[in-house]
């Protein structure tokens, strides 16, 4: 196997090196998302208003759209030592197999025990909840990677923990349930009697499995109506994707470090925190005029917000309850087919990313979920690290680019966001093994039902 | 959280400081590990009747009790790079909570999709086997680490790999089944109707769950009488100590770059391979006279090979056609109670570790179940990482005798080996939080049976 002899398999940076402060792209943009709406007076949501669902501190950084660079407090960093820096990793033997002249590079986020990235917002937004004195936050979680990252974050800073699992998960991942109860938190199959949109949801649909929009909604009105509780949620808001840039400016520490210049950075986007993370400090460049990328989102076909998607505001859950945000947006009635597996299954798109899609400064593209278990079975056994089919999304595209080097022979440097990894995932792998996977491309009729759910009103059009 | 200024969170080596070659006990022993006996002239087993069974270069290690260093293949320490070095982790947040004067370092070998540090010998064992240009290799697995590690290996090399897996373990587990298959394993439920001796063992026992030692002699059995096949194997052996001695040896490289010290040195022990290659350099250190440290394997109370077996030849595995080893054991017919979790459930331990234990060169104790995962619990909390059960035993003791120091205000420092993630494990944590788990410590007339089953002839006298 090739190894050049400067590049070690894994860069890891040493703990001087470690950002101390999140890059905030907003900062940087001259179109800037645009702001939360209040659904009742379609007017942008106040610092007030916000508050009550968001400890104070995170309200200040979701709003803060001039400031870029905010400061890592120290116990965040300390927590970030844990299990940071994340290492990026020469693809050699991947590179190899394909016999591609590509150079592609991987930031691995899952060596945690949540099992990836989504542990850096949850230490942060549980900080912030402690920092202000709360008992304890409350959240949903589909698949289970963010509400075992807020149960360790919460575990740690010793504050209660309330976790609403979409029924249907609750149910096939016990294990991850384990996880989170071994770290404390209390994990409620949704939706649930414990609250009026859970009631509300089944007493409509009484045999419902339940949805990630239907979850924030409990978790929504939990948090609001508890005392010393707020809702914390793990991807979409501007905030996550500040906290996330801890990828990106790991990532570009060590690139800048050994002399390294990426030419294409790919990232799987469900709502956007693992894509808005890693492509922040790159885009942040490219923004300012410094440098150019050519940046790929990549999404599940059976749930194509940025490629199928209208650009609109919209309700982020399916009860309406919380405020509206202008994203790519299938509809919050949209619910992927039963055949999708794994994460990335959110109805819209963080509006930070939406925003620069709409403006031309990244790219996005669609794959079917057979292809994207091929590639991690190909990516397993030659790099050793069973990926999260989420991830796997991105490595989908990341060997397609290498593979269209090796015809051009250009030696391109690719880098991906390996997000987390499979050990929770194993039921859709049998499948994949069995060949009992199917694929699903919903239909523009399909697809029509979730934009008639879309609000309409005057500046909202689509 | 306090953090020593010259000590980070985790210690990553440089890709230039990892070991260039094993360091093999055996040298620096005065009292050998008795030879590998053959159990049908109880002579002992020479090159070539081993060489039927294990490949040429594999044999040549495990006969070698007098070259101290032996140099690791350029791609075996290629392959190292992918997942290794791995983290020595100052345990700053475990220390806190247990407001213990002690000083806690953990080497965390779960790093990679094997989830523990049993890839540190599959892919040399893989690697001999591929040199020597054989089709492929046979193992048995039991939870589950072992057969994946060698899954990892073969696919990485290109070698066919048939795991049998003990019976209740493939139904139990079949998550770990499936990482198998994604890379590229067969997987057969031991004991099967493939091999002789399962047959043999099925006509008897019809409804047998399987344990390890039958599992181990159909797996040899298919390497013997497979042309182009050898047989490898997880633990115990002479061979694997020497290969998972690089856990030691990074650990030592280490601790000496930061002028770190450790008095007490804690393993859990099942086979040993783990403990006795987390303890090698330190051992060497010892037994050359320069420098003293107190050893503790930990065991479970219901399979207490070290504190209440006996020191004799026996079988290693249930068919009886593998070589008698000289071994703490409690009777090749041993198998733990059912309501034993996770691994450490071998009847034997290593050779080199019984001899350095019956030499008084190390200590051994047994812990209770509920009390290991107690212990995990407790670490993953504030720590972070998800234990396996059998890196739990470890961490119970690391954690009894740091209680210790706080009771007599010593600033001892204890070094412990976190073989790995319990990710596969959470049945066993599920009991646990349920209150479902139960304790089993076997009575001596239980015992006795497994002892009546140690083969007798002049010189095995127990």
């Amino acid at each position: 196997m090739k190894q050049e002899s400067k590049i070690p398999y894994k860069i890891y940076l040493e703990e001087s090196e470690m950002p101390t402060s999140w890059y905030n792209m907003r900062a940087d943009m001259k179109n800037k998302p645009a702001p939360l709406l209040n659904p009742g007076t379609l007017k942008p949501m106040t610092f007030e208003e916000l508050t009550g669902v968001f400890c104070d501190d995170l309200v200040r950084q979701e709003l803060d759209d001039t400031t870029a660079y905010i400061e890592i407090p120290e116990e965040i960093r300390n927590f970030y030592k844990m299990y940071r820096p994340s290492p990026l990793v020469r693809a050699y033997c991947l590179e190899e197999k394909l016999q591609t002249p590509a150079k592609i590079y991987y930031k691995f986020e899952g060596n945690n025990t949540s099992g990836s990235h989504k542990l850096n917002s949850a230490i942060a937004q549980a900080y912030y909840a402690k920092k202000q004195g709360l008992k304890g936050v409350t959240t949903e979680t589909g698949a289970g990677q963010w509400g075992t990252a807020l149960a360790m974050a919460c575990a740690y800073l010793g504050l209660d923990c309330k976790v609403y699992m979409v029924k249907v998960s609750y149910e096939q991942k016990p294990f991850r349930r384990e996880v989170m109860r071994t770290y404390g938190a209390s994990v409620v199959p949704s939706p649930s009697m414990d609250t009026e949109v859970g009631r509300k949801i089944l007493a409509e649909h009484p045999g419902t499995t339940g949805s990630l929009g239907c979850a924030i909604s409990e978790a929504v009105e939990v948090a609001t109506t508890n005392e010393g509780y707020r809702y914390v949620l793990g991807s979409v808001l501007n905030q996550v994707l500040l906290h996330q840039s801890v990828i990106g400016l790991e990532s570009k520490i060590a690139m800048d470090k050994y002399g390294i210049k990426p030419d294409i950075i790919i990232g799987c986007a469900g709502g956007g925190s693992n894509l808005g993370g890693l492509i922040s400090p790159f885009m942040g460049e490219k923004l300012r005029g410094e440098n150019d990328y050519r940046i790929i989102a990549v999404e599940p076909a059976s749930c194509p917000s940025f490629t199928r998607g209208k650009f609109a505001y919209d309700f982020c859950d399916t009860g309406m309850i919380c405020p509206l945000a202008k994203m790519y947006t299938l509809g919050s009635g949209f619910i992927p087919s039963p055949n999708h597996a794994g994460g990335l299954r959110f109805h819209g798109m963080s509006s930070i990313l939406s925003q620069l899609y709409h403006d031309g400064l990244m790219e996005a593209t669609s794959v079917e979920q057979t292809s994207v278990f091929e590639a991690a079975e190909q990516f397993a056994r030659v790099e050793g690290i069973l990926p999260a089919p989420e991830s796997a999304h991105a490595i989908r595209v990341a060997i397609d680019e290498a593979l269209k080097c090796k015809e051009t022979g250009e030696e391109k440097t690719i880098l991906f966001g390996l997000t987390g990894t499979g050990y929770f995932d194993l039921v859709a792998y049998e499948k994949f093994h069995n060949g009992e996977m199917s694929d699903y491309i919903p239909t523009d009729a399909d697809l029509q039902k979730g934009f008639d759910g879309i609000p309409k009103f005057p500046g909202n059009e689509f």
